[in-house]
């Protein structure tokens, strides 16, 4: 079996780190010229482990191996939040590089083929997905038109000033696949706290987002009796007070529902509120459930309605986001590949944040792997892993890849 | 009994309507050129009257009646919110004035002794009821020094710029007053539902401001479990609810709570909410009601905090105003004159709404008298009242104002 060099993935992972480093942290954002210089280092790397290297014209890195397919692509994306943390996309990039290496080093594996990759933007600067989307062929001319950073350029205007403009882009063939591999950091505190060490992720949760608009009539405070009003905030205290009622007997132990924000107009202590607005999210592995939760809120908003007091609508405030599952074979040599390294130590588990599988899953079979995250923290400076936690999680996604490929 | 001039008294609010009208409503804030020019007409006004006439040194107009006390002052302010409404204030100067003239025209009253009185500022461009507390001597130096109309002025500045400052200001002389009467739009609903004409207010009601603070931790949305999160929002809408449950059932017909305002931090719709802070208000003319509302948010906050998950916090967001009781012999006196006016078409209320009553009351008797808004409309140009029902309001104002003084 393949064995993945320890000190070369962690001094890997140091260089990358220093590229954008501030503190304990990176910024590293899409297109910046520090994203750019780990692009093209990444790019060098991938050639000295004998892949033929290519930055494509969204800025996708590229490393393909000589050797034929079937062939697994392994990576993640080396584009940071504003503010992010420096394992979160680059811990599945080197990854990715360093399972090429450990095979061509073993003579069982060296004539397999494993391709290495850096998606762009996978934080979502100018567009969530951007670079994996475009390989997939899925990244619409009118949405790529209108993306714009956060700094306010536009991707059209990144392009050029990194040079890409002209640069061809690639696109997937999924003759040459059997699937994707990605490793992440957990970004949650599941395996921390059961003291696990790998997470095979059975799905990427689905995402429903919803706004609940609330409209009855503005009055005064003092001299409106409580029988002539119709305040939206006490709708809205209803509709807020029962989700949090009526979704935990329907739910699991893995769904999350959150309210994120309330306003209330005017907004003053002594008029009685004339419009409100919820913000209420929900996330979960399985569509009907997130059916289901989307009923509930609608069967309030209508129980409420019925009073005739307040006018209560329910609007998505988002895309929808379905739930994706990871490919089956996949998630078993996975779990088996974990079972041989840490025996008891691993769980397969839902993955509550979005990443790029959710659009490769369109045209490949993909496969993810998590390691625990120390506190669970996230798109912070802070965020942080062990280092045996790191060795271990590579160890096991070359092992995996290894039981697919054979 | 003395007779009311209906035609001279409808003549006078139209004239003063007139000074700074605009539309249907009026703008004649506190110290406004417009203000100044009607305390100018009403000055002259009270001298046609036969009353010895002064603006004050804060801008309060007096008109006081050659005759021996014991006197009644009769009056209310006219100045104006931004935007405000014909009758909020003026209704009860022009009743002073008309009350004056049908006392000296009456053979059987003409040496009882009623002085005419506009407040000024009772709404508050400055500092909210300014003349009457000034007049009452309990206008703090410091308090007075901070003032600040909502244009940004000082009232130091307001004061010299129209000539006022080195005026005299007039304090209440104790000896002469039998009391203080002051008639005004309800600014609700009541005797219009009730088809009523005459209010007889038997007190101001008191009003308790709350700020209910919530501190949990901000956490990410999506792989945060329900178990962990420390979800400052849950906590307020489970308060925010509780509130509107638990106090029904010890709250009176009149009792009003509102709660104006939620703010969730940082308020977006993929975190857990760390922060939130919630609004609350009640009104009653019960020091022991209020006393126990704020038991109710008190006891919702420790059952809370007992579950050691969100700290909450129950804090004054303003200095609580106490009920104000009219006074006992000028209740029965009103309501003897409405019963004779309008059998059967009078009640006695609380006044939701403040009033120069509640100062004045320190120092003074007080009674005071509404007549319908039509809607209940307030603090708005669409603010009116039915002529028939001006009308009927000086007569019982009036009559009351007779029986007191004989």
């Amino acid at each position: 079996m393949v064995s993945i060099n320890s000190s070369r993935l962690l001094a890997d992972l140091d260089h990358l780190r220093r590229i954008g480093g501030m503190g304990t942290g990176v910024v590293r954002p899409a297109f910046s010229d520090k994203d750019m210089e780990a692009r093209l280092w990444l790019k060098e790397q991938f050639e000295f482990a004998g892949l033929t290297s290519t930055i494509d014209g969204v800025g996708n890195v590229f490393g393909r191996s000589k050797n034929d397919g079937p062939a697994l692509l392994i990576g993640s994306h080396s584009d940071t939040q504003p503010e992010g943390g420096w394992l979160d996309g680059a811990l599945g990039v080197i990854y990715g590089l360093e399972i090429v290496r450990a095979f061509q080093e073993d003579a069982s594996t060296e004539n397999l083929a494993i391709d290495a990759v850096s998606w762009q933007d996978e934080e979502g600067n100018f567009l969530s997905c951007l670079g994996s989307r475009s390989w997939c062929g899925i990244l619409d001319d009118d949405i790529e038109k209108g993306c714009v950073s956060r700094e306010g350029e536009t991707l059209e205007a990144a392009l050029k000033r990194t040079g890409l403009i002209d640069t061809p882009r690639l696109t997937v063939d999924e003759e040459r696949y059997r699937g994707y591999l990605e490793a992440h950091i957990e970004q949650g505190n599941y395996l921390e706290d059961a003291g696990e060490k790998i997470g095979v992720v059975t799905a990427i949760v689905g995402i429903r987002g919803l706004t609940v608009l609330f409209e009855g009539e503005q009055n005064h405070a003092g001299t409106t009796t409580m029988a002539r009003r119709r305040d939206a905030a006490t709708a809205m205290f209803e509709m807020a007070y029962r989700i949090n009622q009526e979704f935990p007997p329907v739910v699991n132990n893995r769904t999350v529902w959150t309210i994120g924000n309330a306003v209330i107009e005017p907004g003053a202590a002594s008029i009685v509120p004339g419009r409100a607005e919820l913000t209420v999210q929900f996330r979960d592995q399985d569509e009907t459930l997130l059916n289901k939760l989307e009923q509930i809120v609608s069967s309030i908003a209508n129980d409420i309605n019925s009073r005739s007091v307040i006018k209560v609508q329910v609007v998505p405030s988002r895309a929808p986001i379905r739930p994706c599952n990871m490919h089956e074979e996949f998630i078993m040599k996975m779990g088996g590949a974990a079972e041989l390294v840490v025996p008891g130590g691993w769980r397969e588990m839902p993955s509550a944040a979005g990443h790029d599988p959710m659009v490769i899953n369109e045209k490949l079979p993909c496969g993810m792997l998590f390691i625990p995250s120390i506190d669970g923290v996230s798109h912070n400076f802070k965020e942080d892993s062990h280092e045996e936690d790191i060795v271990i999680g590579c160890q096991v996604l070359a092992d995996a890849a290894e039981a697919i490929l054979k």
